[in-house]
């Protein structure tokens, strides 16, 4: 985290009706419209991290017996599937192995087979994998198979780090994270609905399982004419989201997408040449995370803990299947810098 | 807040699997033990706020077609009918007036009628009205008469700040928030659930239908023989708690009590005195939030506002059917003084 934003998340509170924090959160929203890229009104910090925002999106538009189409290349697509299930809907799922992106031309081929599907979720970075799926081509396939259906795209490790564009992308639900390439600390989720998801939200038949997320209550205490008191917004952490977002703009969208892919490729082109093998498919590689299959002989465990303790550096290690057998590097919000890769590449065992 | 919890809030962070945050998380989850009186395990704080609390309490214990008794004397009571429809159980309903409290002895009527109730709920601070529900009496009426039936406090409003003793009182699952008597930012709802309520959550016949309240889940993130991942932990907020909960126990809980208890007193006899009408029943006062009629001819929207821009103290208006016609006067944790009492009676209109 940059020292300005941990000094706002100590800022002396306000209450959280007081016209000065509505100001901020107005704010807020404004500024997370253009991260997002987005004229979407319902734009806003939920108060949870990134999974309440994965919940928030599914609650609100799912009722008993719905169809939703989940790509599933990784963890969050998996975890998708699971709050889908709890909604009480069916998951049709749209596969790709762990290292692949989703083929828009498969997603085409079960939008066929379920045009009556309410919803196609899919996740733009998976953490789990190090690998960008496509959302202006998903998208695209959404639009044309299934008109209706609703675009669901998991954001949370891609604002702000590469282009999240919701509108040219017709995506119609995000979610994001602040801890990643935001570098604001964990514990908000910034959504966005557009008008027709909202619509969606506001016609259901049967009031979401969710009180806390429920999207049609907290839009009436984000609407400046009701400001009708739903829960106590998290007045610091939107403090220090308030101070993240404005170093994101103060820096430039477009920067910030060069900084990251700089950051990322210089990565990963140091690990090829130090013989290190990328695990994410060519193509499809994030560059504020790098998946890479551990070197033989290395001990998973050890490296990461002397990295750790002896270096003060933390990589994450492989997720499912992959667990000791594959570490996944973040170059994320502050951290995408070239000093920050040299550190690790002296820190690695070559 | 007291400048040591918000310099805390500014920590620089740690990731939620680093072995100094999870010591942090262990710690948190000790304190929260002592200031909730209780032994129960499963006792952290939840990603959200008090709502989230009251939602993970009912979402992790009901399934469709339970039903659930729920002691109702203000908005918060309100809530929590409105989360047990969302979960397709049945409320039957204990009341009384806004302003009194709940009777043990309707308690007991209702539980002869329903003994097969899965849960009963009330809420021990009522902040809408000020006043305050006996959990020993209604505890002592649950295990008489319903001894499967698990007893869920509201403690939001009143954990540190009035006795709350979950184990003495029989409580099964208790959540609070971090803003009110704890002095820390809002943003966590620390929660506790019983041996035998936790039992409950783990073999109940559906999944819940909350993926991120589902204790199941988050208990085996906060068990240190398994750290499964779930979600990543709102870090900075969980630095602001732990130092909160340390000044809370170096004070001492007695203390802290009575400083309470005579801040409110003093506060709610100089009213008396100035001609106010306390609205809450005698002998049900909690003195962390006083409610008081607006005298006549009193303007509430001009008097709160002036209050707020001009001494920067800010009280709260009625709810629901009392909005413009009471006030709320908070007295909790680092304001619970005489200092305060003194500055507002000096402010407020005579």
């Amino acid at each position: 985290m940059h020292p300005d934003v941990l000094s706002a998340m100590a800022l002396p509170l306000t209450g959280h009706l007081d016209p000065y924090f509505l100001a901020i959160l107005d704010q807020i929203n404004e500024m997370l419209r253009t991260v997002f890229v987005t004229q979407n009104l319902l734009t806003f910090p939920l108060s949870g991290t990134g999974s309440a925002g994965l919940e928030a999106a599914l609650v609100n538009t799912l009722e008993t017996g719905d169809t939703a189409v989940i790509c599933v290349n990784g963890v969050f697509g998996e975890r998708l599937c699971e709050v889908v299930k709890r909604c009480g809907a069916r998951v049709e799922r749209v596969e790709a192995p762990w290292g692949q992106p989703i083929s828009p031309d498969d997603l085409a081929r079960t939008m066929q087979r379920f045009p009556q599907a309410r919803l196609v979720a899919a996740v733009h970075a998976e953490t789990s994998t190090g690998v960008e799926n496509n959302p202006a081509a998903l998208g695209r396939v959404i639009r044309e198979h299934a008109p209706d259906a609703l675009f669901v795209l998991d954001a949370v490790t891609s604002l702000a780090g590469i282009p999240v564009n919701l509108d040219s992308c017709h995506v119609d639900i995000c979610y994001s994270g602040t801890q990643k390439c935001l570098s604001v600390p964990p514990g908000l989720s910034p959504v966005s609905f557009s008008e027709r998801a909202f619509a969606r939200c506001q016609t259901r038949t049967t009031p979401t399982q969710s009180w806390y997320l429920d999207v049609s209550l907290i839009g009436r205490y984000l609407d400046a004419s009701q400001r009708a008191y739903h829960h106590t917004a998290p007045i610091s952490a939107l403090f220090g989201l308030h101070e993240g977002l404005r170093r994101v703009l103060n820096e430039g969208l477009e920067a910030r997408y060069r900084r990251h892919r700089a950051a990322g490729e210089r990565l990963q082109q140091e690990l090829k040449k130090r013989g290190y093998q990328l695990f994410a498919a060519e193509g499809a590689r994030l560059p504020q995370l790098t998946s890479v299959l551990l070197p033989d002989g290395v001990d998973d465990a050890a490296v990461r803990n002397k990295l750790l303790h002896e270096q003060g550096i933390e990589i994450g290690g492989g997720l499912g299947a992959y667990a000791g057998k594959l570490w996944r590097i973040g170059l994320m919000g502050e951290n995408a810098t070239d000093e920050v890769v040299d550190r690790l590449l002296d820190a690695l065992p070559s």
